[in-house]
């Protein structure tokens, strides 16, 4: 058992933050949440306490949407539209991760921001290329951290040197199950790229392997009004977007995440909420992109689980602290733009859905309550601190001002992670 | 004369950042720019170098809206509707600057927080209070950066201990002209709040002092919905919000800025293009009070000028480098939310509007062409040169993803300047 002492702050539920000032975080020897107390209770009076002193202690960032090779492309070419943006920056660049020493370069970069923006888990798609999304696997598990790596598959609709036939994804996706069998925190997702890129027979493919093996599956959903038309050409037997995965058994027959649902309605919403399906919200990317906004209120209100992601490089961030003020802003903008109609989302709502809604998906994930696994960040934030604040408004402020390299410690599961390599 | 080498981007035009990779740049003993070259020209080969190296060499940001008094409320609060927010956070704040003991502690930070954050020229709302206004200016002044200084009149419609009246303002003012009296960098700003906050009486004296001293003036105008209704009540004779400024001689008969504008349209948008008043856009501010979103694209298609402000409180940061891409974002917004009719704002539009546009309201400031002021930084930004990029690109991720403590030299009107005592 460990005890940590800290200023404590987290959110079981979306209304409120829950603040326990100089607080006792009790962690088992598996990483589990014994308890959190106001007052150090007497069973654990012997047992020795780090302390934080006045930092604050906040569960860690789930980033459940991003593409790990387009990690050097963050923060150019935004003027670009979609496609152009897609053939001149995107494609090329993950065409190089046939290359493994280009490959190795980038991940080991990648893996390093994760932990360096406090994203303690994550679900990563890689490429079409097996030996670079195993090395990324490998790296993953070498750094401590929890995530979920996909192999793209993609088989129309995009050049040829990074296409895969359906053949060669179920055989490289298996070979990355195997890879990581037994794995406690890294795990294989099935990672069809989207409906226009994937047959229906590479998608039947991959539907039946994700239902057989039990394996999540990764997909974009609804992104954009040109997509959303193309993909109603493309599957006119499918009665919406979402449909068109359901049919192919890549739609909540196992966990599923849905990045964007930017344009998601009615039948396609409730399609989402009977199937359990993650919405994953990525407002940098939505802005950027320019696909639009996705209503996270109405998603909500309509009993669909919401997740954050930075969706590097359509998001230009990867920091999930950034991506919860993005998720409150556009959510304003709504409530502007729907002269006041749709509620905005306030802070303990979008921290909510970056820490527990999100780390839900890993399990329990996201939470200081008894039975989470601890993944957390201890935050220094005393350069912000120029006046009094409430320890609230110290978390509000870190989130709005702060910056990565205020995080002093990082845990995932219980360990305390130190900087991967960039060897 | 003193010569600078380095990788210079600047943006002469607003469609395209110029590049001169390892660039020249020289300026004379006032701190004006001689000439830009990319190769040292004959008649300045005996003059001693200062080489930066790969570092880039970048104009200077001006920041046209903040609210030097809110420095301590940046990144709090922001659940609460406008008037709460005003009425808890915002006001009492300000009242608290009566106390100059408690101005000069958050006056120091305000005024460190601009050069840490190179914004090298401002325009800054004050309180209503001489003695503090005046201690700002006199930082400001020690500091080596540039600014217009407005002492704030309001006598309706706000607390009393944050009234003046028109006897005091008139009279604070001209004491504020007197000690800025021939400084070439920090000068007064006539400064009625905006409408709702100033009786008739109060702006026909404001405006009669901006006229008669020809002094510059800045307001608030047409940012929300409330607003603009409550203006039109509140003065029924004017045709528009605008009006009531013009009416009142604080519309453009001196140089104007008027923040926000995210509801001017018509006869507004007319008179502001016919009176050249500087829009003033505060992206970060507008998302999050939340009051909607200025259409920069429109302003400018109506000949408007256009600046760029944090307006610190209402934006929650300092840097105008996230202005500027929360320029683009919000741009970016509203173009798909048109479905695309009205084209977005380009990374070197946004630049321009940050540095040349809005810089242009001190004289020739935000350019690196001959006869304008040195006002620049030096980036290094090393660490985020994972891979090789071009120079428009690192300037581009230096927005999305650099940081004030990347910058290693800030210049303004040529001199050097070191950070402002916080004590």
């Amino acid at each position: 058992m460990k005890i940590y002492k800290a200023n404590i702050l987290h959110t079981p539920t979306p209304d409120k933050v829950e603040v326990i000032p100089h607080g006792f975080i009790a962690v088992d020897d598996n990483g589990i949440i014994e308890g959190t107390y106001p007052n150090l209770p007497p069973h654990l009076q012997n047992i020795a306490i780090t302390d934080f002193g006045d930092r604050m202690l906040i569960p860690a960032m789930n980033d459940l949407h991003l593409h790990a090779p387009q990690y050097r492309n963050m923060g150019i070419a935004l003027d670009l539209p979609l496609l152009q943006w897609l053939e001149t920056y995107t494609f090329p660049e993950e065409g190089r991760f046939s290359d493994l020493t280009y490959a190795e370069k980038i991940y080991r970069r990648f893996v390093h921001g994760l932990w360096w923006n406090g994203t303690m888990r994550s679900a990563i798609y890689a490429t079409v290329h097996r030996d670079a999304t195993i090395l990324l696997a490998r790296l993953l598990q070498e750094s401590g951290m929890g995530a979920y790596i996909g192999l793209v598959g993609m088989d129309r609709n995009c050049p040829d040197y990074l296409q895969n036939s359906t053949t060669e994804v179920i055989r490289d996706t298996t070979q990355l199950l195997q890879v990581l069998d037994g794995d406690p925190l890294v795990h294989p997702i099935v990672t069809p790229r989207f409906v226009p890129s994937c047959s229906g027979e590479m998608m039947d493919a991959l539907g039946e392997l994700a239902i057989r093996k039990n394996i999540p599956v990764q997909s974009h959903l609804s992104e954009n009004v040109n997509e959303v038309a193309w993909v109603r050409e493309l599957e006119p037997e499918s009665t919406c977007y979402a449909d068109a995965y359901y049919r192919h058994g890549l739609f909540g027959q196992t966990p599923t995440l849905m990045a964007h649902c930017c344009y998601s309605d009615g039948i396609e919403l409730e399609l989402m909420r009977q199937q359990q399906i993650y919405a994953v919200h990525c407002p940098s990317s939505n802005c950027n992109l320019p696909t639009g906004m996705a209503h996270v209120r109405k998603l909500l209100n309509n009993g669909i689980k919401v997740a954050l992601g930075s969706d590097i490089s359509g998001g230009h961030t990867m920091s999930i602290f950034n991506i919860i003020h993005y998720t409150i802003e556009v959510s304003k903008i709504i409530h502007a733009e729907t002269s006041g109609q749709e509620p905005f989302l306030t802070f303990s709502e979008a921290f909510w859905i970056a820490t527990k809604s999100g780390g839900s998906f890993f399990g329990k994930v996201g939470s200081f309550e008894p039975g989470y696994a601890f993944d957390a960040l201890v935050i220094d934030d005393q350069r912000l601190n120029s006046s009094e604040y409430t320890l609230a408004e110290r978390l509000e402020r870190y989130i709005y001002l702060g910056s990565p390299a205020d995080i002093q410690h990082r845990f995932c599961q219980g360990k305390e992670l130190s900087a991967p390599s960039l060897q």
